[in-house]
């Protein structure tokens, strides 16, 4: 079943109001009518609802809460040097359908990627990516996506996460992940992955210096698109299998 | 350094002789020259060895065997419902960098693509994206590749597997994936993954009668593309991490 994504205040006494573009969408794309089912997702709970009528706006009233919450129980920051337009839809779209809670480009020294500037048009582009995944994969909240931050940034950022993790190849780890996720219940972790052509010896730096933690993601070098795919793969084992 | 895929015949009282075409990338694209190192791989050990000549074929001693074995100690192969060629070849590429052993392409009755010959060119281009993964991701063994089989013939294979795991949507699931690993130390494990539409339900009801094992992957939906990707990933998160 079609399911739209809204934020809170739209909805007031069990009635939901859609706004015009998602309208469209029910309007001319579905062809629903009054009466028809969909879903709707305030980033936290899904409602079955119902079309109580279709204008300018749609208005639908709520059938009921959902109980099946298809979210990870920790949010997963993805940090990664800035990629390739390509690669980076892909990773993004994967990451979406993995239950990953926010995406980060970040400035690195190595990024074949120098964008000091991202359109609106390219922002508008990810955003219609991670909306198609999270329909597709029955989500009940959007991936958040911060298209470019730099990594002075990224390393002030580290404050706002109770574990922040360096996915590094061919550095000593201190710890393994299946350590880390039995010892304690962590509820917002960041995790940084390299560009293409990985970090500068002074970003590696300025990460363990910031007390970031290295670990390991298997016995193979994983490409910098696969490791992110990797890592909420096997949180999600670890979680809800 | 770089590493060089061969059979275990090349290799004869420490003495590897590398074929022609392995011999034109060590003289005009690597331009290496007699006593250069590079790695030797024998689909089970991998061998730092001394470049000793170099003529249409080129002639190398071993210096030592290494110790670090980078292949998860369970073999699984991941058969699929015949992907679009776009598609398989980023399936193909990440699987050969999360270690799978062998992919399967299935002719299933949703399969968009109706490929009954397959082009000794595509094998040929599929081949080189498993050999350039391997390397890059620093393997012992390249992945298995079997570009097309039919369903029946797939039925018949189970008997070759200790495991079969059949990764499906919207069913109930017989045992989670984590019981399985922890129950029993596999050797040789067969996942089953549908096509971009999925499954028909006399191909659901064919595996499942063949008892296969119905797992889920998580609480979100999964591209096919991705499905893959979260097995390995999984499987080595509990083999390795």
């Amino acid at each position: 079943m079609q399911r739209y994504f809204i934020n809170k205040t739209q909805i007031n006494n069990n009635i939901v109001t859609i706004n015009e573009s998602d309208t469209h969408h029910i309007k001319n794309v579905m062809r629903m009518s009054i009466g028809d089912n969909v879903y709707v997702c305030d980033n936290i709970n899904a409602y079955l609802c119902e079309i109580v009528s279709i204008n300018e706006v749609t208005t639908l009233r709520i059938v009921k809460k959902l109980e099946n919450n298809p979210e990870l129980s920790v949010n997963i920051t993805i940090s990664q040097g800035k990629l390739q337009r390509e690669k980076e839809e892909m990773v993004i779209k994967a990451l979406t359908q993995l239950g990953c809670y926010q995406y980060i480009g970040v400035q690195m020294s190595k990024s074949i990627v120098k964008t000091k500037k991202i359109t609106d048009n390219k922002i508008d582009r990810i955003q219609k990516i991670i909306k198609e995944a999270s329909e597709q994969s029955q989500r009940n909240r959007l991936m958040k996506y911060v298209s470019n931050i730099t990594f002075k940034e990224l390393i002030s950022n580290f404050v706002n996460y109770d574990l922040v993790i360096f996915c590094d190849i061919a550095e000593s780890k201190n710890v393994t992940l299946k350590e880390l996720l039995s010892e304690h219940k962590y509820k917002n972790i960041l995790a940084i992955i390299g560009p293409e052509s990985g970090f500068s010896k002074s970003e590696k730096d300025a990460i363990k210096n910031a007390n970031a933690l290295t670990i390991s993601l298997g016995k193979r070098i994983l490409r910098t698109e696969i490791a992110p795919l990797f890592l909420l793969s096997a949180i999600s084992y670890e979680e809800e299998l």
